[in-house]
């Protein structure tokens, strides 16, 4: 009788525990659960067996498995197993809607593509058309290469704000200023007033940081690099320009103003936080100093800098001075795509080779360039760039059970030396899915590749 | 009534002429019809609309889609419309079973990497069984990327032939020699015995070729390098060596030899027709002179060179001075895949960077390194290369649809610059057809992953 009483108890017990463990479950919107958490927070947690829950546009929470089960409960549930979970990629440098200038011509010098193909092809087709036509094309690419945040210097970047924010997508998106007349601007003083409409569109816009895009030190004159540096620090808005990303930049400097492009900005009062500089090639020693004491970000692009012959970025000198450096791909016109991976694992091949050291820019070190290094480039490593509660949930999920993967001894090994953007499976932000299982939910696929096609008719005829 | 007559008569003849194209109609085993036909062939054809006939394991034509369609019947068809139709890829250097160490131990400094993983894992790992699985994993991965021919230097060589028959790949396969004592074979003599076993168990073979690897110049003495090479000679088969691969390997000739390590072979009579020489990446104009003269094969491994830090070979020189110049993935262990796209990929883009020139290696080029150059590095050239009559039907189609290849303004550009291994759709080796829309069909894919896991256990188990 009194080990019934004790059994019956004991049950009793055991119900009780089960309902305050229900009720201590919170409900969230989304939980991610059974891969390979790969955290890129500070500690470099890698959580094998890991889960994730979102709640809206946040991450509440990043633990075990178990630990996640026991706390939430999502409306909504991925299940990972075998996948490996990262914070989504950032692109620090992109011209989106070039991917409809893509293999238009290669191998030329710089010059002659420029001139024979660039700047017709350009004269002809940019508009706010072709802007968002495609602008979807790169997001559809974005999307599926699991890109969730990038940074864009372009024209009309109003056009690619708006279709940014109908992928779904995270831009700091750059207007252009240049001095001489281009699409959307007769003068670089029309740019800036563009470039303030712009900022107060979408100043508050959760997705969109609107930024302004001085375009190079060779390309304005002192008056208006400074007009451009000053309109972002009265917004508060980022400053995204090309610096010192060839030889030629140097020398051109060199002749003009007796200094080079680094110490020319700096001369102006343009470097300060808030400015992304593109390439930035060819930089020595005392002026990475420079970058790095007045809080310039740095974008790397190993694949246009090879492709373009441009030369090799001081990278391991970045990363030995703590500067806060970033991975683009560049604009597809001279890349030719926008995989973040390749471009992960050509940062570290290319350094390795460069250095003749093979244990330069390795796999955690590529990997934080795409992910939390560009968000502390852009300025943003408080909201992405890894998964930490209270962060944004700019999540991806990457398939890791192809041949080429097989066998995994080491899951941030495979990411940079084996992955590529379509090994991505499920591509989140702020918590909205965007691609699940391939799917891509926010761009109609087919009439994005079939009307990027027509326009590439007429950029055929354009350069013909 | 005489219109009516007229009728009949025309449509009579209309008959006769329908009867007279089918008698003339050849019925072949295979036509793949409807894609772009890349043939690099010695005219560099581009069909746009073209089609291939197969019978057996030959090409019988390539020619526009209407043209074949009236030549041709095939027994079985594949319809390649928005794809491109290229011939196989062929991989000059790999260490097939490496696959099962791929990711295993990265960004070390060479003598760390080989002394604390690599030499531990392969002694208590490498076995018939071993050599099997990984051959299948790699076969698995090569069909999948495009890859039909493969030249391999591993142990158990016999082994690895037998894989590559079963998966249906064609394969010059080398037996390694080094001086030693390995897991196949105590000393280089008993090597020798076995490569020689081997070589007549596979001679007539139509996919295997059988191959003598001496390891390289600072891995055996004098007389057994020598030994290696007549026994190849006896034979009439390929000898792969590694060469001139890194600067501590030029330094140990220097120091032991007072010689180049390509001068050194070439005072042993080792350098001639048949020699393929991996890597090539120290090597002087002179020597580049010597290599030319021999008629010795090269196999360039971009992405190797680069994640080891090996060194950038001397590749616009081969280019230019016509050595026959294939393109290699190396060993998983040391790249970490076997996709050729990006080998192609890195081939182009590296020289650029070296060279300071962005015309060099161009895609053309690069492809050619990745087909025909290939084939003329092994002395295949007349089998296979290029998509031509009497050539064997190594053929791969290749899908061009992707987001990441829209719009395509130039196929060639779009294969070396934006395709990756897994946009291949079917694999063709030999007329037989290895892989169709992705589906492999020599192979049991989930059995093949599952025994490399396996497999994974054990070399994880060596190392800790």
């Amino acid at each position: 009788m009194k080990t019934r009483i004790a059994v019956v108890a004991a049950v009793a017990a055991v119900g009780l525990a089960i309902v305050w463990s229900q009720d201590a479950q919170r409900t969230v919107s989304l939980v991610i659960t059974g891969g390979t958490v790969v955290t890129m927070d500070p500690a470099g947690r890698v959580i094998p067996d890991g889960a994730l829950a979102i709640d809206g546009a946040d991450i509440v929470a990043v633990d075990t498995a178990d630990v996640i089960a026991r706390q939430f409960r999502g409306a909504e549930a991925i299940d990972a197993a075998g996948h490996v979970v990262l914070p989504g990629l950032i692109n620090t440098h992109t011209h989106a809607p070039m991917v409809l200038y893509r293999g238009l011509a290669d191998d030329l010098a710089l010059m002659e593509w420029l001139n024979k193909y660039i700047f017709p092809a350009e004269a002809k087709t940019v508009s706010p058309e072709f802007v968002r036509a495609g602008t979807r094309l790169a997001a559809l690419e974005m999307i599926q290469s699991g890109t969730t945040t990038y940074a864009d210097m372009y024209y009309f970047e109003e056009e690619i704000a708006k279709e940014t924010k109908a992928a779904g997508l995270r831009g700091v998106l750059g207007q252009t200023v240049v001095q001489f007349p281009v699409a959307d601007a007769k003068t670089p003083a029309e740019a800036l007033t563009r470039a303030e409409a712009f900022i107060q569109t979408f100043k508050n816009d959760p997705l969109i940081t609107p930024a302004v895009a001085p375009h190079a030190m060779y390309t304005l004159d002192g008056p208006m690099l400074t007009a451009s540096r000053e309109l972002a620090r009265k917004h508060g808005v980022p400053t995204l320009i090309h610096l010192a990303e060839t030889r030629d930049e140097v020398q051109g400097a060199e002749e003009r103003f007796k200094t080079s492009p680094v110490r020319y900005l700096d001369g102006l009062g343009f470097l300060g936080p808030g400015v992304l500089a593109a390439h930035a090639v060819w930089v020595s020693e005392p002026e990475i100093a420079i970058l790095k004491s007045r809080g310039v970000g740095v974008s790397h692009n190993p694949e246009s800098n090879m492709k373009l012959a441009s030369g090799t970025a001081p990278v391991p000198a970045y990363l030995r001075e703590g500067v806060a450096l970033g991975l683009g791909t560049d604009g597809a016109a001279s890349n030719n795509d926008l995989d973040m991976f390749e471009a992960m694992r050509l940062a570290s091949f290319l350094h390795k080779l460069h250095t003749g050291d093979p244990r330069v820019v390795n796999a955690r070190e590529a990997l934080a360039m795409a992910t939390i290094g560009g968000a502390r480039a852009l300025g943003m490593e408080r909201s992405i760039g890894s998964l930490e509660p209270d962060k944004r949930a700019d999540v991806i999920v990457v398939g890791m059970r192809g041949a080429r993967q097989t066998p995994m001894y080491d899951p941030i090994s495979h990411l940079v030396y084996v992955t590529r953007g379509d090994d991505v499976q499920t591509t989140i932000v702020a918590g909205k899915v965007l691609m699940r299982n391939r799917k891509v939910l926010t761009l109609d696929e087919a009439s994005v590749l079939s009307e990027a096609r027509d326009w590439a008719e007429k950029v055929r005829a354009a350069v013909n």
